[in-house]
């Protein structure tokens, strides 16, 4: 039975997951591996659900517990329903954002505190940690910036300046404390040097 | 300044909250005291849409876990916008099943535990619990052959007899474990009746 993989992206709004992703896939498929992609909120029918919830902009009145549990429980059923099964069938799931982003957004930026965060998510993990996690490091306002070019903010792009700012910094603090499997990478590079980068990493994890 | 009150009721579905919430209702508007109700999952606009996809009978996939996150999310919500405030102001706050329903409904009908329940709503709570609450005590299959006479039935009301006798048996227990603060009475007494025991222990509260 082959091992399946769970590796995520993670990173402020417009640092170029996405982007890096399809590399990703390509790359892998092409080296003959099953590749899955799924994202956070969301990936499941229920979880785009609960993600409709969470990002419309008509939602300013969500209390900062409210929104942690909701990303908790979109999470828990992309777990139990799509990336346990994968990884269980040997598959690389590839996932735009996981756990990381919830200590970031509500633990560092919100202020509930990392603690709080993996104590209400501990349920809904069933042990599922990326063996390897990428973060596109970006500045603040880079960000947002490159959204508002693509489409209409939702309510979490939405926020203020400063929030972005606690968010950038929160990730580069995240990182320290997890060494030995957050990866930063500069995303002001270049989306191939980028690209070659992931690359390396994922032919010594394979 | 005036006291506010925090009252839940409590019951497997059909058991006949609605109509005692009424009669209180109205005695606590005769006595002249300021009565706001809601329930739960819902009540703010924000918990009402994640009523939505708890209730879709479409989302026979959720995981137990999401299930119970979803209405910790609703709950934090509700607490933190609609009953923390009203009991502030001294209102009397009447609310349609509380945080004994996911101990109940999660904690023993779904086999998770009491403990992991009041784990995960500690965050929801900000230390809001009922001051009293009304269970109305019914066996299972006749609460849902009364809902079935009602309306078409939602995924939580479509659950397997069994889940529903887990309910009903569960309730008991949970009342077992706080008899200073739950009244269990018999549904299936005549409405009246049962108007007349809320109506003599709130006396009492008041």
């Amino acid at each position: 039975m082959k091992q399946g993989l769970f590796i995520s992206l993670e990173g402020p709004d417009g640092c170029g997951k996405s982007t890096q992703i399809t590399f990703m896939e390509q790359y892998l498929k092409q080296e003959g591996y099953e590749v899955v992609v799924t994202r956070e909120p969301g990936g499941t029918d229920i979880s785009e659900q609960i993600r409709k919830v969470i990002l419309d902009k008509d939602n300013m009145a969500m209390g900062d517990t409210t929104e942690l549990l909701l990303y908790a429980a979109a999470r828990a059923q992309l777990v139990s329903e799509f990336i346990k099964p994968a990884v269980d069938a040997g598959k690389v799931v590839i996932c735009d954002r996981f756990v990381d982003s919830s200590a970031v957004y509500q633990g560092i930026a919100r202020g509930l505190g990392i603690d709080m965060v993996y104590a209400v998510n501990s349920y809904a993990l069933q042990g599922m940690m990326p063996k390897r996690t990428f973060l596109l490091d970006l500045p603040a306002q880079e960000g947002i910036k490159r959204k508002r070019g693509q489409h209409e903010l939702d309510r979490m792009e939405l926020q203020k300046a400063e929030f972005h700012e606690k968010v950038a910094q929160g990730y580069r603090t995240l990182a320290a404390m997890h060494k030995e499997r957050i990866v930063i990478i500069d995303a002001m590079k270049p989306a191939d040097e980028i690209a070659a980068i992931i690359r390396e990493e994922l032919q010594d994890l394979l």
